[in-house]
């Protein structure tokens, strides 16, 4: 990794690793919640996430290469946390709780990452990979923003 | 873990593992940064952190626990793609870049868990918790900013 242009191509890898990751974990997590808001939202966002991996595709071919994952580290740290959760947490509400929080660990490393990404793209002249990047970034924001709303509208009627 | 107590409790040692880990891993980061002003900002975040961690042990006063930290897998991923980086990495400016991402990462990773883990303090009544989460919350926001702005900097220059 010599050039911006190196950097971003492994980042791009990186996060194409980690959306499939995501894609793969997803459904567990949706078992795993017992709150019927909460498994909607989630399976929205599942299907979203499909949708990502597609968008991705396309950010590949701006750089023309072929789309390809690399594993990453982060990714996988987060969702052995989040596998943890699931088999440690016990009471209905504390693990409703503990899991959004895991989601929400997993949005911001994203939203950390497509933000670095689509600047990268702009450096880079790359103006189609910087606004399809920009339009997952804006699924990632919005899927926290709910995320969060849930926690605290749950954390209050607990 | 059945209650949100427990949640609280596991989440805060998890962040006291990951704030100790940050400090550890921080100076090899600064070592390997070769742009000045991010030397500067930091080692600055470093003393930060150090402040951070003697913050998480007031929170755990707050419960009447012991400070202690839990593995967590999450920063262990974190901490690692960051170490691939600084080894992979040749070119300064890809370096210093990359770097910054991986930093903002790690930022991103602490925001969304001192966000949950304020919210609960509020939900449990820990008024106290819940403001000395929001203290470290609030900083590690303005070192996430200050990241964005050398980043969009350092590119826009490149």
């Amino acid at each position: 990794m010599k050039t911006l242009a190196d950097a971003f191509e492994h980042t791009l890898q990186d996060m194409y690793y980690a959306e499939n990751a995501i894609a793969k974990s997803l459904p567990d997590v949706i078992s795993a919640v017992s709150r019927k808001e909460l498994k909607t939202d989630l399976t929205a966002h599942l299907d979203e996430t499909k949708g990502q991996i597609k968008t991705l595709e396309k950010v590949f071919k701006t750089i023309g290469k072929k789309p390809a994952g690399e594993k990453c580290d982060a990714i996988e740290g987060l969702i052995k946390e989040t596998e943890s959760v699931m088999s440690d947490a016990k009471g209905a509400s504390a693990k409703n709780a503990a899991l959004i929080g895991c989601c929400q660990a997993i949005e911001h490393y994203e939203i950390a990452r497509y933000g670095t990404l689509r600047e990268w793209a702009k450096s880079l002249g790359n103006e189609e990979a910087h606004d399809l990047l920009t339009s997952i970034l804006d699924q990632e924001k919005a899927a926290n923003h709910k995320l969060t709303h849930m926690a605290v509208t749950m954390v209050n009627n607990s």
